[in-house]
């Protein structure tokens, strides 16, 4: 059979998950970063490594891994967002053929330890509750960024009713007005580009963002997952100007009434048994009014799983 | 603060990850299909369950999970694509506020147990070697199927090269003309509309295309995993008439040579470290001049990692 | 070729990873229990299910299940180690049969949400940090308890050293007065059995032991890190007079200074690159002098990794 | 508080998950081994370590692991067997306080890619079925060997019943006739001392066990999971005379009918939901008849989870 013709369509490349540990030590008391950081590359002059293994426009993924490294020490972390920024800026503006790229990273944060009633100057221990996520995408000259946060699990043992769904042929779940809710939220929210130009507080919207969903999780009374989706991304947005849009996947994690009632024992939402697979996947975005679109913004983000 | 003003943007629901097993009993010799079923669906109408909790056209994803259930038996599975192209007909035509959705399975391969000299007739032992992807999307009307394959691990122990890349500031990797390369390949083909049309056989293209992968990873002297991606594809595109195009995401596993130099031992390219982290990431499409683009084919599918 | 005598050697059997979630709900303030709970029992009379499928002393691995979710209304769960010792009574004593078995625990723990600046009733968010186990073994008429601790990620990011081992003709290591360390305590403690006799509080020893591991691990000048194990041991069994001997298993998280002095810039252990495989690993127990030996206590317990 | 008076229990360290891949290349066709190998030593001349942090003792777990990769070039691999042996020989011999140690591989089976028709030269896919794993564990003098196989998973669709158990307080679930039953086997063997020292081959012992174990699934006609591993071990040890005895740990990984019938469809054990937790956990020793005990070979050796 002979060959086809066949042309190269999206693509992109460089290193994943560099695991970035940088300690500032100015004197006895010492700040820990520790990330996860992945940069890749696009542009039409990657096209000829593979048509013909033409490496010359090539910046080896060896290369990106020292930047990232070198950078840590030259500039400093700061935030994911900065820090991701930089890079993205050294990469287009370096290298001319360099179009645009896609960086990411997660953020793990650690606590002082507790010694002698003092947090310690040098003794860390990982927090472990959620992992902080940012994006900076390069796409036709315009850079987007944003922020986020994943794996965090939260459960309301009441406030949460499911009914007045179409009860189908293959439908059997039973309406219930009082259930579990639980979840680990993905979110991620984009900054707007006039936020970005004028210098954002990442740590700070961080910090509140999270917070602000936390507390929506748990004060909605909720008549389904999306509506909680729905009023997490909306408080989030009114929280901080600087955000355009949120977005969440949200696996409805479920948590089944265990019956004992066949041993003689009433069970009045106590004992549950918490199932692994399948669980229900609700995703959805919330938008500020007259924020513009930017779906390149999104472009290979693992946002929606 | 007042609420800002907000609206809902892309969003779906469903039910992720039913295992699925279907066993096939028509005589003494069974049959075993294996998979994890995700469907998820899409429409205005699902607004008002963001909105008020209003979910009087809410598909529970329960009712989606009994429904994969129920047509494994009514109509059996057959294939991962033709099995999620039922289901994804049965959501937009059995009730007119779905508009679309995404479907998607994985498939586990099964061998029959040798007992006696022969291949039993009920007994099974799980293949191991990649996972069979599929997913079918149903967007403004239109139906795209993908075929796919992930967890497929290879390696070459020789006839792999990488040189002639530009030496910049921080570049500190040798060239090297002789190195192992090793990546698992995710691989997924989307096919020509026409070709769904007209009835695929799609497990011939599954058998086919793996086959086809694997070859050319193995016959392309490789001056960068980038022109082994696009020959792969390539060669797929060539070998079946019915494939639009081929994404790939392949990390670059690296392998170290271990310096026992040291030691006073050569190492000819005998002894390498295998690393786990940072890896190369190389993500890369190939596709068949003439067949339309397709963008709506891989909203949210996790191609590109 | 005619069969072999063979006979039965150690076993038991069980249900394992049952998830169990308790709510107490007696006011607004609800509690919340999340643990995954394994039962397996040991006794000859079982022996007839491995000879020849006689499953008439079978306490069903089902019925366990049933059981513990039972017992979780009927008793409430208290501390995971006093949960256990009631599965473990129950299946001792009401089954003539069943001559001992091991119970094991994993809880999670949660914390209450902050909405409006106080802590919420009824929703919580998972900590993340550490994840206490425990166990009760019934061996000979004996009954073992232990508490313990995984996934408790700790880091110094100076006062840690490593010199003075032997230079051997594979020892290409340099020597360090100052360099990262970083480890994911796990750690079981055995409980007197005269303290387990007269009531102990569990929670109040996990609390106080995990604070006491941690602060160990920080203000130890560390010149291994099978030193700062011992004192973690040391210092637990001096603060806990119901302890009779804890275990660690202790992997060395390599961090390794990221080499940029190629880049012109210097590291004075401020950049690191976080490593996974290989990763030493430190395992060892400190006893309380006197204390009885009880190795039936460990038997099959994954204490040593 | 005074610091208690303690002692060191139980203890060993070393160098885990050394990613081990070796090429024999000595002409055009080249082989490969690829293991994960684990090396940890116990001796009272380690004490100091945890004394007082003097490491005069104190082979560095770095060098442990320059000695894996610099033996895999001079010693080559052959079997996980020979070359943990081979380590434990070493390190036993060469440094008179090493008093053993416990030395575990696992080891990863690759299938030549088949291209024009051909097994190529020096391509390779990794074959997933099964993981190989051995230890060589040396105590009081005395060396122990054992083989064995993980993440093996196994099927049947028939030919497996369960009843005839006690019906107690707790007991729900229904007896049956025909069932799914399916495992992942995890076994390892122990090979007679004087087996060890005449010469095993362990390639073929291997291939021989897992060939015998899964024949066995197949063709027992199944009272209870405990039946179907004693035989299975019972064949093993009656195919390879070397062996003393075999131990197991199968999970019943559990396959429910799904309930169908409430759509007016039949379940003739046609289609199953697959679940993750809770399983049941089935754990047995079959023993040949004669053969010494052997507890310290299973020190610390997670036969048993």
């Amino acid at each position: 059979m002979s060959d086809v013709s066949v042309h190269l369509g999206p693509n992109k490349y460089g290193k994943a998950e560099n695991r970035l540990v940088r300690i500032t030590r100015d004197g006895d008391r010492h700040e820990i970063e520790d990330l996860n950081v992945t940069s890749q590359l696009r542009g039409e002059a990657f096209a000829g490594s593979f048509f013909t293994g033409d490496n010359s426009r090539i910046i080896a993924t060896d290369t990106q891994k020292n930047t990232v490294f070198a950078f840590a020490k030259k500039h400093g972390v700061g935030s994911p967002e900065r820090f991701l920024s930089l890079l993205a800026e050294h990469f287009t503006t370096e290298f001319d053929w360099v179009e645009g790229g896609l960086w990411q990273a997660e953020q793990y944060a650690w606590e002082r330890i507790v010694a002698g009633g003092a947090e310690h100057d040098h003794s860390f221990v990982r927090k472990g509750q959620g992992t902080r996520l940012a994006t900076v995408q390069v796409v036709d000259g315009d850079t987007h960024v944003t922020g986020g946060v994943k794996d965090l699990v939260v459960l309301k043992s009441t406030g949460s009713e499911f009914w007045g769904y179409p009860k189908t042929e293959y439908t059997t779940l039973p309406e219930t007005t009082d259930r579990i809710m639980a979840t680990s939220v993905t979110a991620r929210w984009r900054y707007l580009p006039e936020a970005v130009a004028e210098g954002v507080d990442y740590d700070a919207v961080y910090e509140e963002v999270t917070a602000v969903l936390l507390e929506q999780f748990a004060v909605v009374h909720s008549l389904a997952l999306q509506q909680t989706l729905f009023e997490m991304g909306k408080a989030a947005i009114t929280a901080r100007p600087e955000l355009a849009e949120v977005r969440f996947a949200m696996p409805n994690k479920h948590h089944f009434v265990y019956d004992i009632a066949r041993f003689g024992l009433e069970n009045d939402n106590e004992v549950f048994i918490a199932d692994d697979r399948p669980y229900g996947l609700i995703e959805g975005t919330v938008v500020r009014d007259g924020a513009a679109d930017a779906p390149a913004a999104w472009m290979d983000v693992p946002g929606f799983i």
